[in-house]
């Protein structure tokens, strides 16, 4: 039977290290805080912000929830934004998606202060993510890459096959792995031979959000697979990996107590990396207005 | 013996078809103008700015050469750039790097006007081209596409194996060709059975710059090979591709007489792209200032 890639653990250690690094700020007299904008109405937002609310609470992270009226306008929506943007003492914005039709997600993400975005979303974090500069990764490829690093699967030179190319995960998460040196093969719905694919990877990499998508049939006992698969059914949250696979390969994450685990603190890690670009930025800013 | 895949046809077909764009550009006023901006003292700078002027005057598009001298302060460059973005009878500008080690390339590109930069260098371009919306993409990996195209090879479904992740070349073509729904494999320096890869490719495309990367025993019968590399020596321009290849593939494009002599007609191709981009901004602009 294969290892389970329990990420209790890793999590608990970037949780003491995020508790540790709160501490050190707070005694330089930076509190970190983040503002969590949700458009009520969707359940699932809702939970997404109380997660998070939890565990900012555990890391001494203060937390801003902005909960707004389902038939609220865009322009108000921006205008909430740039206020949030503006705002010296908030280091970090998340807006819960979806958003109602009526609000373009785009727009809205887009005016999101990219030094704040933390979940990655803006324009100039996703050509960071391409282009390899310094700047706020979207946190589920992070953490497969955090996971690989913590139980030690070194990618250099490995062959690792990543299943899906969606904007949120895969489609960073290639940046990522090109960058370790990976020899990277992408896999998805027009991949006509999956299992011939996986034959010959020392990695497997899920990203669809298709339940049973990789069957015991289709592994090789060599094999390690991170799940970043989620599917919400009636016997809770699964990924994309059947179970029955775990015994017929050397490793692989858990659903749930693999990748998600690992997400929320990887968001807020990249808080604390928020408040160093914008420590950098305002000394730039400062010596800059000194020049003139 | 496999199929040569000379690209002189399409490159005949393209620049056709541009000379008719020109045509019906000028008979509704517009006048396509290229600007190339040379630094002085580096002969192949000078070299290319002089391929493109022969070609501009083949097509009947107005050529505008900026030739400044080496010593060139960043400032006085970004001004020059900068008259060229305001310059509304210019629709093309075309950078010639390399730069003298004293100017900062990135900060000069990042200078040119999106819509103008038919190079495709600038961060929003990049940006375009990762997330996949309209955009003026680089010049090599539109190339690669369109060989591709027009000698009838559909990548949808295909396993194609890209070798080199180089800013200019491979990175923007992974996004095309993930775009085309081709099953990709990223191979590089790190990269240990390269052989075993490309055992397994449909298509195989090259874009190192390393002479005899790709040998005949590394090939198959089935394979279809583009060569985007480029490699100066004292026999003139050579590929990726041992020439012996030849002999056991299904085709490839040869070194000189393929990818290369499409680029610059898709170099054009941008420039009337751009010309377009730049007319639905200027109606949007027009529209805008009316509504105010």
């Amino acid at each position: 039977m294969g290892k389970l890639l329990q990420t209790k653990a890793l999590a608990k250690q970037m949780c003491d290290h995020l508790i540790l690094e709160v501490k050190q700020m707070k005694a330089k007299g930076i509190d970190p805080t983040i503002a969590v904008v949700v458009v009520e109405g969707d359940p699932a937002s809702q939970c997404y912000a109380k997660v998070k609310q939890r565990m900012a609470l555990k890391l001494g992270i203060r937390y801003l929830l902005t909960s707004v009226h389902p038939r609220i306008t865009e322009a108000e929506l921006l205008e909430k934004i740039k206020w949030l943007n503006r705002c010296s003492s908030i280091h970090g914005i998340i807006l819960e998606l979806p958003l109602p039709k009526h609000l373009d997600t785009k727009i809205i993400t887009a005016a999101i202060a990219p030094e704040k975005d933390i979940d990655g979303l803006t324009p100039a974090n996703k050509l960071a993510c391409f282009t390899g500069e310094t700047g706020l990764y979207p946190a589920t490829p992070l953490s497969c890459m955090a996971i690989l690093n913590h139980f030690d699967y070194s990618l250099k030179a490995k062959k690792v096959v990543l299943v899906g190319y969606g904007a949120t995960v895969g489609k960073p998460l290639v940046q990522l792995l090109l960058r370790a040196h990976a020899t990277l093969t992408i896999c998805h719905k027009y991949t006509v031979d999956l299992k011939e694919h996986i034959a010959h990877a020392d990695i497997l990499i899920t990203a669809v959000g298709k339940k049973n998508l990789i069957t015991p049939d289709m592994v090789h006992e060599h094999l390690v697979i991170v799940d970043a698969g989620i599917n919400e059914g009636e016997e809770g949250v699964v990924g994309d990996v059947h179970p029955e696979v775990r015994n017929h390969v050397q490793a692989m994450t858990p659903v749930p107590g693999g990748v998600g685990k690992i997400t929320t603190m990887t968001l807020f890690e990249n808080l604390i990396k928020a408040v160093r670009i914008q420590k950098i930025k305002a000394k730039r800013e400062n010596r800059r207005s000194e020049s003139l």
